[in-house]
């Protein structure tokens, strides 16, 4: 290294990049690298028999044609693949059709743009309805979803972790909050919300704490980030309506992914932002389009194609597109429940308690000693099953004696393979 | 409306969204569609003769049969085009690799992030080193490329505009600004340039510009982020060393796009930060990898098949794959100033100049009165000719009396047309 050659001190970079859960998130690709064999309950990835069969050439032809049947020629159509394209995206249509067609989302493909997957679009949000640092906060579940206080942390946006139950975010603590942040002399100006079964927590909200999230939205004038990329999973008949149907004063921004449904290599997401802005000439999908453009100007129309063909191939409809999905991460879910009840009937006993989500990828489990990475490197190295810490999902520090088990990118074989490592490493290590 | 009816002030949104330049282009954009039969020098999108013979399907599977000849199976090497993937990229090798071979930069993979377009990469840099708005500043040039400074507007970046000539960014005005900043209490923490053929001022830095840059970046301790999308249209032969392969200092990071070489759709861009944070144990690449989690968590996978695909197809060279392209470029680019000449030859008497860059898409017209959206208004209704008012490049308000004309996206007859358009225009509207 000659003399002159510049070094930048970690001190000088943004402080976003000193967040522990960077570290996490490193050391725990790094022990999957290091222990390639063990069985691993950590990545929130879909799985992997979905994929083998996908044709994404075949999907990009069906778009293709939907796009010459509605007039254009077919060098039209295939340039606009490849060219610069709009930033709010060329599959809104598509995708507001299957918003009020499966969820009864009613909104105009205006109110929609096309993300870089759920992550882009819960930046640009943050962004538009963030101006000031020192008088708004953002308020979250606690534990809560990376991907948002990431994107807060980017954006020097300050965060308010409110409490989660099984029955989602604790709205009377939320309201709490509110009154809290008021006295400081700050507003609360957002919260973001997985209703159906979040990341980590496994909550669900219910239909009674739907409603009420959103009269105290009216009430204390905020608006809600709603997260749905979990809800697909709920049992058929079991679906409770997304926040964004019950939205009758249009306070919910919604976020959707096509990572679990289609796949996520697209990185397609799509936000709903029917929110008037000004004089109402504009809507704020609007304002995030134009963000979207300092960005990443547009998502890849390649990608979008491929997600447009598959929504087509499917009637247009989310749920004909994802319910085998949602059948195979139901079955996943009970099995790993079922073994975990199997392995360890004495858990309780021990100070070991899990809890019993009814749809989504994950399910938590208390622990009687801290879930460090010291813990997670010895239920590697000698019991060859990996989990994913929860403490990084904590903003309070609180959290360190649980860790996240994930059922989606296993087979069932695998699952009970590494439920009886996991029953192991825990009655050796812990009860003994 | 129902009365409880949210409704956004834009007072309430972030700064960013009142930036004049998303309103200009909003107009332009509305221009162009309310006038699709004028030929339009406005776009810097790359000409379409070269996206029609694209076949993505092909160059998808030349790079899976890159990843099987490097011993993966072909089920690996399908699932990793669709699965999520490295938020640093998958063909760090092939790019790292094209840019030692073809423009001598001198670098490892592992000091290369794959980005959603060059876009991304200037986000994700200025958040990575700009940590206090009080205290730090962006140096760039005037008039400069509105996706840098909406991307510094995005983070509450404070901006320092430096004059350009034809040589490119001032370098004595730049040590002046340095100056200037250190009186206030500021340090300018990184200066953008596009050494060669900026957009939209049309600069080059000559070879010891680039020394004199480089030898303040190290005198005054300031970071150099170079912007590389138009280095290839430099004729074969005349090519100058881009600014990193200068850079015994590890002074510069170096931003480029695969959008002109290559083609937009697939939102591919790179950049290279082989600069040591702390101890050495992580280079600046890797903090992006890290914030580019929080910003879209990896570019696709999809579309970096592509792109390796192409870039295989042309033995792994840049300067393969650009070799016609370049050529278009340049014939396009005189034909346009070959026009000027032949149909404004009483220009410069009536106060109509303009610049004569020796490569990239822009020529910078002048005029003697505002080049304003009225301006263009009249010009796209009455001659059928478009062009982009220069005033949202400037920072400092000046600027307004300058057109930007592109050459890339037109063929020989469609610029001559135009251009009679436009001296027709000219001659009547301002010459008389």
């Amino acid at each position: 290294m000659s003399a002159g050659m510049v070094r930048l001190s970690p001190a000088s970079l943004h402080r976003s990049l000193q967040e522990p859960v960077l570290g996490s998130i490193g050391f725990l690709n790094e022990v999957m690298s290091r222990h390639p064999d063990a069985i691993s309950f950590a990545p929130g990835a879909p799985h992997p028999a979905f994929l083998d069969d996908l044709d994404t050439g075949h999907c990009t032809d069906r778009f293709l044609d939907h796009l010459v049947e509605r007039g254009r020629t077919r060098r039209q159509a295939r340039r606009l693949l490849v060219e610069y394209g709009p930033s709010r995206g060329i599959i809104n249509e598509l995708v507001s059709h299957a918003l009020r067609r499966d969820q009864d989302i009613a909104v105009t493909p205006e109110s929609v743009v096309i993300t870089v997957g759920a992550q882009e679009a819960m930046l640009l949000v943050l962004r538009a309805l963030f101006r000031s640092a020192s008088e708004q906060v953002l308020a979250v579940a606690n534990p809560c979803f990376v991907g948002i206080t990431g994107a807060a942390h980017m954006l020097d946006i300050p965060l308010l972790p409110v409490s989660e139950t099984r029955d989602g975010i604790d709205v009377e603590a939320l309201e709490a909050a509110c009154r809290n942040a008021r006295r400081s002399g700050r507003h609360l100006r957002a919260c973001y919300v997985a209703a159906d079964f979040s990341n980590p927590g496994g909550g669900r909200m219910a239909l009674e704490c739907r409603h009420r999230l959103l009269e105290l939205a009216e009430r204390e004038d905020f608006l809600v980030l709603e997260d749905n990329a979990y809800g697909f999973t709920a049992a058929g008949g079991d679906e409770l309506p997304p926040l964004k149907a019950l939205d009758g004063g249009r306070r919910v921004v919604h976020i959707g992914t096509f990572a679990k449904v289609c796949f996520p290599g697209a990185r397609v997401g799509y936000v709903v932002a029917d929110q008037q802005v000004g004089d109402g000439s504009r809507l704020l999908a609007d304002d995030l389009a134009a963000l979207k453009t300092m960005v990443t100007v547009n998502t890849s129309p390649l990608s979008q194609a491929v997600i447009g063909g598959m929504l087509i191939e499917h009637g247009g409809s989310l749920r004909e597109l994802s319910r085998h999905k949602s059948q195979l991460y139901r079955r996943n879910l009970d099995r790993l429940l079922t073994a975990l009840d199997f392995h360890l009937p004495d858990g309780r006993a021990a100070g070991i308690h899990w809890n019993r989500p009814e749809g989504g990828f994950f399910v938590r489990l208390h622990l009687p000693v801290p879930a460090d990475d010291d813990l997670l490197e010895k239920s590697a190295a000698k019991y060859g099953v990996l989990w994913t810490p929860m403490a990084p999902f904590y903003l309070d520090g609180s959290g360190d004696r649980q860790l996240r088990l994930s059922c989606s990118y296993l087979d069932p074989e695998q699952i009970d393979t590494g439920m009886r490592r996991l029953a192991a490493f825990l009655q050796k290590e812990i009860i003994r």
